[in-house]
């Protein structure tokens, strides 16, 4: 039997983004982001039951300021003490994992998500999902950016507005459009 | 008669911002963009029926994820399949028209308004509005500015927090602040 | 008796966040900016009067569109005529303020905080506060990003997605990442 878009989305291959099992699962995304929006702050907690269900895994201490989004969330690992400012989306295609006590500022974007570069089968619904991988104490600056396919090491810093087109080494400050390495680790 | 405020903001007139014409048609707006944004998403379905009510022209198979934002909305038209992805905003001041197709990342902004540079103008609420064309088979990268008086292409592909400034040209890849063409076509 | 990690926030000090009576602010202001971006438009008016009690102070005839976030409020001043275009943010551990007339596009980010650049202390909580000043008749372009520490004279202008890392003078065109002058005054 031939693999799903959801399995070949799974496997880092090209697959087509207009299914309806992937239809399905991003209006579970949609309805869990929706909750942990809108809800009063009071009864929302640190992060709203239906959004911390939807994780393939997240500490019990981890902190999301509204609003977040999320385009499917399965696919995303949070460490101890992860905190994201407000306004921070990720498209988790892929796998998003980030470690322990990693900050977020507001904004912060991560896309997991690369459409075609040609038009027909772009238009066509054709994508493919690469991973990120985050690791612990990194700093990522408000407003960043982060493509798929990229790791970040422990203990990076990402300036406000970088946007990070490749892998940061572990200790490395990285700044501007695209990000470059400012200081020797 | 001299024209109204809105009469040169249609025509492309310096114009008073400052206005209970305009003020109406941003609050109508205001409430589209809310029931929007509010709606749990079984409810909002692709678009809420309200936003949707408000554009110039809407294909039945738009797509917008919330949170969305526009200004008037009255001069948005969008062909079939146009999607934007969650966070984007259009100051539509002047007329936003997207073939089809086009396919908006999250965060993406266009701004059609532009204020008077000089400050007592400015102060004094005095703008203009330049319209923005997208073509048809677009990928506007998330994060991206689309500034008021550009057109781009058909096939085209807007690098994520590329800042256009300029036209970009049928099947052209861009990237940076400012987008700079990084292929041949 | 040793100051409190308020006291030293306020005084440019590093301290900790992690602390009950910073957190006790800082879900005081999560409910007054859930209040302004959930209520309906015609309830809301031009700022919900939650938001507008949180503030240091606030003349009688501000603007803010939803959605805002502020991590405090009780640090910001806005003069007379401010206007906040959708999707602005203030993370307001320093003092910032507003002089009148000032104009900010959608999704401006005002970041007095600044964590340690030291892992270990960074992931302990600890931070530092810069204030931001805006002067009168200034512009702020959308998408831009306004770092701790910066003071904007009047009727300057800011680029979209200009990233200010130091003062503009008075009257001066800043765009770029970082924000560069164009123009002589």
């Amino acid at each position: 039997m031939p693999a799903s878009e959801y399995e070949k989305m799974a496997a880092g291959e090209w697959y087509c983004c207009l299914d309806d099992e992937l239809d399905g699962l991003r209006q579970q995304a949609r309805r869990a982001v929706h909750a942990h929006n809108t809800l009063p702050p009071d009864e929302r907690g640190a992060v709203a039951p239906a959004l911390r269900a939807l994780f393939a895994g997240a500490a019990p201490d981890i902190f999301i300021e509204a609003p977040f989004h999320c385009s499917y969330g399965i696919n995303i690992t949070l460490g101890k003490r992860v905190y994201f400012n407000a306004g921070c989306a990720i498209l988790d295609s892929g796998r998003v994992a980030v470690g322990d006590r990693t900050m977020f500022g507001p904004g912060v974007q991560i896309y997991c998500a690369e459409h075609h570069k040609d038009a027909a089968l772009r238009s066509a619904g054709i994508e493919i999902a690469r991973p990120v991988a985050i690791g612990s104490d990194v700093w990522i600056g408000g407003g960043a950016i982060i493509l798929g396919g990229v790791m970040i090491g422990d203990r990076a810093i990402v300036g406000a507005c970088a946007v990070v087109t490749k892998d940061v080494p572990t200790g490395a400050t990285v700044v501007g459009n695209p990000a470059r390495q400012i200081n020797a680790v």
